[in-house]
């Protein structure tokens, strides 16, 4: 009950639909969710020279930073403080569409470009700690010309490492917001391998497990998998084409060099799409062999009863037969054997034979080799 | 009986072919439809300082604000009153072809460019008030240099949010014509949202229904909602071609800062789809489960009845062998083993040895442990 | 026997390859088909101030028309008359391939322009008279500066809600041939949505009958729909691109005006084909709904027989236990059950006991319940 | 088992991979088949005035030819004399990858523009001669200037028609080289009409087989007919693409007017490929109704074994009952029925009674009638 | 239970994902496999007039080589050494993505354009020595101005017809660089072939044991062949689209000559992919003969049960009527048949007599003809 209960919660999220804001409502509408984090404001101020590292920040020290450095990235972390979010969105001068999209945490990975800014949507996506089921959550990214703005609702390992590469004053220091916006999203896109990964296992263990046993728990678990390769799929497809339109198209703001890592990342999100479809269709085939062997044990089930029945009912007709009272003293015609000196063991022959040749009949179809065949232990591959 | 006309009632409607007029008749012939609703022409005239509203007004009426106000929204509810509408399309000089579609409610959404007007087709949907499916009705907008006319059949409230916003003084009243289009379309794809997310309930209903107990209730349900959700793809499909039409083309009704709203539209239309696309997926996903299950389950009704039969076939054969009536006074060959002291006790012992047997074969294969774990209850996933 | 050959006899046409020439014959060869219709040439000549009509004219009164009169519409019916066929090939300086292409009558639908005509072929659908099977015919149109000729084989009224317009003065008469032949094609293109209305109730029929009763037949009538709507499909796809031929390139012999009744056209021919997949799909569905539906009911049976035999099998066992023969002469432990007093009633009050067990062993399993659920009569959607 | 071993060596055929120079080998190794005919050389020289042929003839003739008539066709039969092929290679100026494809014999259908030349590969089909499956050959034919060579292994028929129209001086006389290439490629396509039909043929007749009676020969015969349009559909796309190449590129070589033949070539190419895919989606359609015939008989054998058992179990049961050995003389309650005066009609009433209650029973569930009108016979469609 | 993890290591590799560096890390890391085999550079200078081929040389040498001879081609083969990586990757300038993908050794074939260099990816495949599951391996290749550089883990012959032919001289030699990439790659590509031969061989085979004979091993099988296809397919087709942009785009370093043979291995990959992907379907196919001869079998072993059943069910019925222990002292109503003089032989007959009818049914229903005919080995096709 109680499982049922929270299993239902955990898949209401799923098929959420992707709206908050009262249908109709004008565009740019800033309207938060009330089970949103609480905002935090992180800032990153580089150059090639050296960086500053600040943590919950005001919006004010935003404005500083930006006077400041080469570089800034500011990230947002918890979309539920509304006034926060105004303020930053006055600092950036973001677009109505933008401010909206960054709030409803739902869109789909894109790209859209504004006057002098790049907007990015990107999904990041990780197993549940707790459950194992996939997540997925938005990460929200604005380039500038001096600077990136990221906005995500959980707070996350996800940027990490582009954070410590930053510090360590690898390449990305040298390069432009745009070098930056880059390595954000190739971060996102490289956490789908883990994912895919674990996903790859539970179809192995399917794999074994529909061949040797498999019941409606197998059936369920196959489904939840292709449900997860659903969603996945809704992630990583729009995913490549905002990446393909980032690599593709004259925009002024991704220089040339970073058009050439760009590609490498489209490269990525191509592989992980492969992943998904070959687990996809492997999910697929492990529908029809689990249906196939539900079918090959009712075969087998059946040809026992079968054996049986064919075996007992001729024999228990010719018992039958000598258990009827026809009285031996009205008539000499009625069932004479009985009082014959070898009528039982002469019954007994009969029916001996009788079972020998249904036994004969039944090996001859081959039903007693192949019952054996199908025993579920044998049915391993060469 | 009146249950079953009433569903074929409503099915009617669903395949409704989606032509009136005579096949081969002269394009541009109005027909109206003989169960059409009355008409009345509702009327909002505005500009940035202010506007005017007024309902059931008269085409004349129309005229006028057409010459005071910079923008005039014309509302047409109810298609009945064909000299009205013959009378609104000669003031607003509509194409032959829009007359005729515009009374002929079956459009697919479209766009259509005529020489200084614009010609949009869309269709909004809704959760039928008492019956639980889906119900979609035509709206016609036709954009001008300085008003916007839109006719539905039936009066409803999907546009009342961009009344709202007339009213309220929003960036609406500072822009052109074309911007209460795009508002217009805009709400009617926001209305899509809702539906959605209760086709979305209803497949995690069906998710937990079909794995626990499915018959052919559920198979009709699951059917009903594949069928729905055809429907709306047949609606929502078409829609997204419009809106790429609408935001792509160098289309001179549409300005500049409209057309990235209405990208952010076609944005919608396109998470539309995606959701349809996978809700689809997920109810074919919901046929194999329920398939599957009805498989999982005659094997288990097999079972039962096999090892019954199995058990008690051969103990009944040999009951039945000790009934036969051979005569022991003709023949000391005749069934001694019912003289024998220990007879009766000796046949029970040999019968339970029998049922021991035939159980411990059916213990191996697997079937009474693999009975319990096919039980519904248990087939909960991990 | 005599039903199953006239089967088919009409199948052998679905199916009927679509060359009548011999293979790798010089093109433009002229092969009258022979079991075609014979032929008759009616004559349409109008302009703006009236028109004439004849019927069963000769070849050189066409001659004569098209020196009189602005527009002539030239319609033949029948095709086995090859030297008429000739001579009006002659007469309107017909391509070869056209000439062989319109006595071949299994064209797809197509545009092809020659040097100052353009070639149209289009295909008529009819539900049969006496049969209800879908047929199809080719309508060749050839268009010319100042005129039209039609080919089709068998007489129909296809065309006259056509003839009616030239007749009334509609703007027909006004326009020139182009417009013609748009009137033609678009009365080709509007024949379909009767005949698939009638397809529309034939699904909504087999709808309710997949899941009322279902068998044999049923299966035969959801194949043959599905076939039918296979051959219009293969109709209706080529016709759709004919049109988008016409409609979109820059044919001289199209005017402006007359283009955008063929985006007409073609918006209906979309909305032919978009009716066409729904019910494919429809179609395609109802057969997994038909196999469920036999997959439950073999369920219900097989409840049924285990159901009796689970409760009677132990039961038979007990009686067929005290009807051995033991003697309780021979020995005070053989049946003493037999001589007890209460025994009679203490082997019934068993059986009950069992029977009840058993019963109570099956409700807990559910199957008593379920198996009133899966009566048809229930299987009512909500 | 000589037929198995027969059919075997049939398919291998089928799955030949389609290289045999050994893999990397250098491009242009003219590697023969060990397998091929003996070659020979046929020549056609031809103008508008006269015509030469010539069977069997040595290069040395071809090069004499090509200087005295303005096209020359040269026609190789026969792939197994490698020095007459390279001798000819010599002649015409082959590139070394279209010696290399001309005895590789398993091209796909292309074209290829070489400098000068152009290379086009078609497949020709035909039902075997002694088996029903159907075979394809490959034609390779080099376009030049003045003049075309062909290539084939077997000796065929096929372009016989070809030969008469140049033998009669049709049209082709008259035209250049690429009009001869396209009345090859046009002979080899309207070849595949007679193959189609066969197959239209089959299906017909395999859709009433598996409605009357299908079994697993049934089955096995779907399938062949499945592959073979597999195999059919895998020569016939890229021969339509060929086609598209060759009739709309700017090639060179082929003229405007051969161009128009062309095209009309192409739709014959594309009628095949539609038939072709009807009837893939045909023999898919008969898989389905033989899985649901095979379920809807599994339904009805198991409807007459429950009817059987449940009428019978419950009789044989109280039979049973009464044949219980209880002692009267122990006990009055010990089975008093056995001597009430009307016992014995009594059960016979009783049984009757159950009886007609089962019967009843069944009656209601619809399982008799059912019964009945599943029967084959009944299965006719309306 | 050995076989059985063996087969799951086996597996593990299948799905591995396909990144080794720690997600989010600067692009250009280069992270050797820990498994990888150790590092050996073969170098092949030649030109012209001569050639030089050394194994196992140290980066120096080939610093050596660049200067002396026209092309180098430099074999590295094992990618465990990651200093002597480094080493050449600085002697030829490598971009930093280009050294990452190289150690990664499980890209997806493609072709990526730098300034002087193309890097081209591909895959070999093979069929394992010991097991027979389809290995795929990553070929890298750097085709620059002067050079090309190959680079591969596992030591393969591969690649040794492409030296055969540099050493024997062919044209190779007196070609560039980019015609010794296209020797490479067609090398690779025409090694698909032989991989494909053998699912040829294993499709066939099945087909042959799926209609006679088939089990779970069958179905496991089939199974392996799909997903082994469904590899190869991952690796073919992106084979395709680089070998499609290699042979289409103007990349300065291919030759127009290099270009012509691009397009024949074009040729090949799409018929490699023509293949695989007729295979995929006839396993497809395959599973559904499985399932449909399961369904065959099943409806055959229910046949045989009830005949059975139904035979001898009525005749068991009529015996144990006859057993019942009625009293015929208590009254003349009980059970006179016992007594008549034809009783026995009465009931003999009257059982011949139901047996006789019941066997008539069953052969009307066709099951006795039909049960023979379902029977495996008449199963042959014509």
């Amino acid at each position: 009950m109680a499982r049922s209960g929270q299993r239902r919660h955990k898949r209401r999220r799923l098929y959420r639909i992707q709206r908050r804001t009262r249908p109709g409502a004008a565009p740019g509408t800033v309207a938060v969710d009330p089970h949103a984090h609480s905002t935090a404001v992180h800032l990153f101020g580089y150059g090639p020279d050296g960086y500053v590292e600040e943590k919950d920040v005001s919006p004010e020290r935003v404005v500083e930073c930006l006077a400041t450095w080469p570089i800034t990235w500011v990230n947002v972390e918890g979309l539920a403080d509304a006034a926060v979010l105004r303020r930053l969105a006055d600092i950036f001068r973001l677009h109505p569409l933008v401010r909206e999209d960054v709030v409803n945490v739902h869109q789909r990975p894109k790209v859209e470009a504004y006057d002098d800014q790049l907007f990015i949507v990107a999904r990041m996506v990780s197993i549940g700690a707790q459950s194992d089921e996939v997540e997925n959550e938005q990460l929200s990214i604005v380039l500038g010309e001096s600077f990136v703005v990221t906005f995500q609702d959980r707070p996350g390992d996800v940027l990490d490492p582009v954070r410590e590469r930053i510090r360590a004053g690898t390449p990305v220091r040298r390069s432009g917001p745009d070098h930056l916006a880059y390595a954000l999203v190739d971060a996102v896109v490289d956490h789908y391998f883990p994912v895919l990964e674990s996903y790859g296992e539970r179809i192995e263990a399917l794999e074994e497990e529909v061949t040797v046993r498999s019941d409606g728990a197998t059936l369920a678990r196959i489904h939840q998998v292709k449900r997860d390769l659903l969603l996945l799929r809704r992630a990583a497809w729009p995913q490549r084409d905002a990446l393909a339109e980032l690599s593709r198209d004259s925009l002024t703001l991704i220089s040339a060099s970073t058009r050439v890592y760009l590609r490498d990342c489209y490269d990525h999100c191509v592989q992980v799409i492969d992943l998904l479809e070959s687990f996809r269709e492997m999910a697929t085939g492990l529908l029809e062999i689990h249906v196939s062997m539900l079918s090959n044990r009712l075969n087998e089930v059946m040809k026992v009863l079968t054996i049986f029945s064919t075996i007992f009912i001729p024999l228990t007709f010719i018992t039958s037969l000598y258990g009827m009272n026809f009285d031996p003293n009205s008539s000499p015609w009625n069932m004479p054997e009985l009082r014959w000196t070898y009528g039982y063991p002469g019954v007994l022959v009969l029916m001996v034979a009788v079972a020998a040749f249904t036994l004969g009949y039944i090996y001859r179809k081959g039903w007693i080799g192949r019952a054996a065949d199908a025993r579920p232990e044998s049915s391993s591959s060469r």
